[in-house]
């Protein structure tokens, strides 16, 4: 049975946010974001695990070790487009995945158009900002009340 | 200035939703589908016109008379593969859109891989069912209070 | 259970049948066809419903409300290798599909050669001008009778 | 015999022009572009007959009906690049046609590159705006005078 | 002058049908489906030369000494997506060529979404099973009492 | 400012117009397409600067001094599918420059479909013989006369 | 029950092996890697049927004809890049299915990197030489005493 | 040391020569181009072995018992576009290979653009019809005179 | 000279083995992989070096660290298929290296089609499970006591 | 009626023959090619207009004004891959024309295998050296004499 | 305002410098090219940070601490052709950065061809050895003293 | 051996640098590129010969008649990316070359992104404006008193 913990996942540079490109990304800090989650998370009566790392294998080494976390959310950021060895962890998981973005993918170069994470995610949320983790965490909320039968 | 009025458009065969394949789309009906967004944007301070149509020209038709909407939410089902003339339509409006489709087209068919809709849309919202559009209703909200700040 | 109706859908431009490229079609009338479809049908038992749209959602609302036909044969003319639509109205039906083709389709333009209704379909029958349409018939005639033991 | 009436047809979403994006359209609006290629027309000795829809399926009709008219100009906007349907239809008929584009197609998206109109139009125009209809009924016209002795 | 034979021949692995993998074949032998032509054929008036073979040069050799028969029907299995040596024997025939597939090829793999019989056959047929076979028997009757005035 | 004269340049092969193959291109010669330029020309108030050559780098030399030219007609011809170096050199001009081909090139050879030209002029024409030539004159003078408010 | 009888089945221009390419395949003559699979085979206490043809169509039959062997080691050759005739033999088969290359087949031309027989093999060994057939027959050797628990 | 004898090698459906698509081949059969190539080598010295198969397997198995002969002429006909199987018993002989085509196979359809015998070929001749034949001969004789040296 | 140890290196996720995806990796551990390589080694002479790490750079550099190794067994996982980092280490080794995949890579998804550790191995095993570890071994031990001879 | 003069042009770098990569070009001199050329037309009956240029207008001039020649070899070297120009020129010609290279271009780089030249030639000749371009002279005294006999 | 410090940064494998493939990256180990871009720094008044990993992550969280650089030299190795994490981290810098390759990256592997890195660098040197990691620094010196202005 | 002239070559457009787009090429003059040529040279003991032309064929003959230059830089600006001549005329060279772009290629059109010239050059310099030409003398410089010891 999965406890009351969600696990926020973030990928390479994404530690840099609100220094970064304004026009991609807003101009809120990765903390910001982090406290949205929290907020978001105890309304609903979620603990939060929020992590950052431009390191690949960290991603699929916390991606092991989830247990029996609620859900994940992951911005995987670049390795979105690149990495199998996420693709192949995620696809180990039994609890929800949410993919999410802060900027529209679709609309940027065309290397960001591949995503090895949504094949294997429950679903995908993008280009709504800092607003699409707290839906992420809503929709995990919303599946572990009601199984999938969203 | 916008009204309170969010539009949630429909696009082919969503009137058969629950009959159609659960493998996919899971069992509710269209009409449930509507309720659960009329419920949620109640919450929030909206009203909801939701549409469903089989017809491309249609769906173009309505794009074009959103008016002074706070935001609209589309799944143009097949027609996000295929049609520009919807892409085109999209591009003139100045309120948000919210891209959502039911189940993860990124796991399905090749040719569900690419949208015409996702370029055009200020966000994109998959794989969740019915939670999809209570989510893109909650991001519309969002970004009315509080322009594109989230 | 199903009727002794057999539904035979034809799209856009076949109207003009006959006054069109002949090298390609033959010089008979789309009425020509249907009579030569109704005297087959008879033969073996069964009613034919025949129809004619240059719509797309016509063709998808057409195929939606198909109800208990014995099967239906389409000829979905140039929106076989562009629709969508089609392809997820024609996946919900229970009965045989019969995919025809007056002409060749693999001997003309590269973009007449891929077919969104064959994957779909039980049968695709091509090449063989109107009695593709009476073997058409024949094979759901033979379908009905059999299940699929053919 | 043709009679002297040039037909002109326009696409999906041009019923907006001068609401629509400016940098690719110029300010100008339908109703502005009709004039032009009335007054252009009269001045030559043809009436026009002058439509907008943004359905494929009433096009296809339009131009199945045509009848004896001296020629056709068509700006199919977004179906241009999609739509067999309105290829085929206009592969059957006999007077010139003129594929007319308000912008220059090739200096856009990738996807507006490719034109299903082009290889069945006598001649084709981009880039000139409003003018462009005008010098499309010119050729009409000079076509009209000498058969293709241009 | 054609005389009253129609010649079938059947590619590799045909031999052990209904050994083979029932999704796709069904669970009839190869001489089960060689009786249905034979009944056929016989109640139209023809005699049937039935044929398998693994050999792409046997085929080839059996294409070019067809001799006066009313038509042929081919199921060439895995040399219809490799085979252009049969495709150019099938080039020199002036009698009526069916293609016929057991099951529906555009379904299966990609590699067998491409046909070198199609282009050079008058008609296909595909999906039906052993039921195919005798359309395309029924089909070169047709052809051969009517030219191709079907 | 602009003076009152408008070059056209004539690239490979097009001295041999009229020699040349008669099902693309008619049968006038490219003195008889000068004198149809030279005299609408003359009606709007513009002389003609008219020239052909059969030299990549001419063709880049006469671009570059062009001067204070009112506008460039330019059909290219085989270099229309390969310069680079005429691409780059009409990205300098702030004339219009008006694409012309004879012929339909979307209806020929696959090589021919793509243009160097197109995306760096201001408008294209084709399909329409000498008559194109013409209307490409004719556009420029109106694209002088208002500016680019057509 | 399978026998203790191991089929070894190599394609075209394999019996010049020794004679032919070095770089590729190494000194050894095709009788020798006979003796040195048959000495590996019977110290595992199996017997082999090695064997060798230039004919796809005969390789189709040998796969059909396998009967209760333990198990296939197959080398086909050029006709692994080719060949769906023995790719679909291979499908049919119950037994595992050991593909064996003498050469690395990715370090040398571009189209020797498909294999239509890789798919529906059990496992795959290249690059390895002569050696290669041995650890082929080890690998049937364990599979059939452990059946896939490997 | 080689002997006076030149081998020439003819694939699939080359025996209908004469009987077959004029346009390409012309009316000549392959009677006809045997004795004019036994003429021309006699001419120059040699012998001619002459054969035809529509067998891969036997066009493999005759490249491999070449034995000392002077040169190889293949006329692979449709193999050359797929047989790997020839390209690598091509590879192993040390006389001249010349690939003959009677019809210039780069003015047919796409898929005859590719050759497999070209890459392992001395040379090619295309386009001549028998001509081609004997002109190769004629290369074979030079090369065997003159080493490379040509 | 080398020494006699095996260094056996495993990617991301394999310490999830037994875990992991059944259907394509069997049920056992990567321990019990571990202990089956050191009693196959032991047997032929060799001490095992067994590690896995879900660090890129970790295996580059413990490529980078072989030393006087006698063969290298790498199982690169996930970045077998994106990893020219890890090509490039491999290059630089002098010692065998055979590929091994537990599963058939070839009857998976797409993107596991390619390999850049193939095309710099000696040798590649696939789809055989555990048991290709030990006939890696196997094979290093066999080239180690032959050189390439094999 | 055609004259008895041959001409032969020569594309870019070809001035450097001998001093250029002798492995595919062997060490010959174009003027000792030349000579090859007189010699073998003069026995035939034929004068030689043998030349050369780096410039790509200048074979178009050249082509153009070949005038009543009784046949064209062109070795176009780098422009056969590049000019569509030399491929308009060429189409123009009635009189034969052979193509020809050195070397074996499908043995070299891949952008070396398309030719502009080949489907505008009757025939093509490659990778026989110097021994090409007498085989294309008497390959157009055949013609000459025989029409297209061949 | 930047300070007059130089990083210089390099990707996997580097580090074997000199005992790596010759033929490519010349005879020189990592500490001498280190040392020549510290001399040809210091005679232009800079000073070096030159560091190496093999770690992706690594290279993305130097890049993020680059503070006040006065530019960045990176030579990615094999991250160039596939880390969207460094070209993340480069695009977010604001001082000059120059892409190194010691050989030349176009004349090896295809998969070599494509860099993330260049098109978020100033400028790029391949193929020059250690001297491209001094041109880069007297690169970056000129632009430090000028600004864009070169 | 060499003498100390470095020839500098530029292809089409560059007469106009300075007049051209400033966003790609910065203000400076190609008058004034050669004065920092020649400075820059004399500095380190050479000469330059520095020329531009629009003609592919006037470059392929300079590079022919380089005799013993120390080193060519050339910027062939649009005829890198189409000139298979240019490509085949520099392969013949012994000296060290340099390709130089003003621009950073790989970030602008796509069509830019190949390069005929990088494969054949000894390296490649691009992106760093004028400077870009400074360093490729630099850099023949070095090469010149090292051999390719750099």
């Amino acid at each position: 049975m999965s406890d009351q913990r969600i696990v926020v996942l973030n990928g390479p540079n994404l530690n840099l946010l609100g220094a970064r490109e304004r026009e991609h990304y807003g101009g809120q800090t990765l903390g910001e974001v982090e406290e949205r989650c929290r907020a978001r998370a105890a309304a609903l009566g979620f603990a939060i695990d929020f992590r950052q790392t431009n390191s690949e294998a960290e991603l699929v080494g916390w991606i092991q070790e989830l247990g029996d976390a609620a859900g994940l959310v992951i911005n995987a950021a670049a390795y979105t487009h690149t990495s199998i060895a996420i693709h192949d962890a995620l696809r180990l998981l039994a609890c929800p995945v949410i993919e999410v973005h802060l900027s529209n993918i679709f609309a940027r170069e065309r290397f960001r158009a591949r995503s090895y994470v949504a094949p294997v995610a429950t679903g995908s949320i993008s280009g709504l900002g800092a607003t699409g983790y707290e839906l992420a965490i809503e929709a995990i909320a919303a599946l572990s009340a009601a199984g999938d039968g969203s």
